[in-house]
């Protein structure tokens, strides 16, 4: 393996998405006594390993993992960190 | 509503925890003839509204909701930021 690089990428749902998840997550919360909390939102993380050094390719492989594979982007946003 | 913050919590499984959802992505990264994909994570990425303008009073609040509702700490590990 060629010097690694370790890309970040979060998936949320947009704005105006309904959010189950999240909503279960806040009413959990309130639940649980827990005061101050408002809008909870839940997406997704994952974390890849590239085989990669350069980073244009890097980025051009992320962005078609996510663009073809992770993120449905009728409803969700899609943004990464590559390291 | 006090001036709001916002807490971007990761939840990650811990090294050595099977990650099905992980493998299943890298599975279908290759079916998609994409290369120079290694390990793959999927994780869990939380967004919450505070109504808390106090930082050390956030940060419990988040931490609380980390250990006792989120994460399960056996089998994952959590990490937030705050602002």
């Amino acid at each position: 393996m060629k010097d690694a690089m370790k890309a970040h990428i979060k998936i949320t749902l947009k704005n105006g998405v309904l959010d189950p998840q999240g909503k279960a997550i806040e009413g959990a919360v309130k639940g649980l006594g827990i005061t101050g909390v408002g809008d909870v939102r839940q997406g997704k993380y994952i974390e890849v390993d590239l085989a990669e050094s350069d980073p244009a390719k890097a980025k051009a492989i992320v962005e078609q993992m996510c663009k073809d594979l992770l993120a449905n982007t009728v409803i969700e946003n899609y943004s990464y960190e590559i390291g």
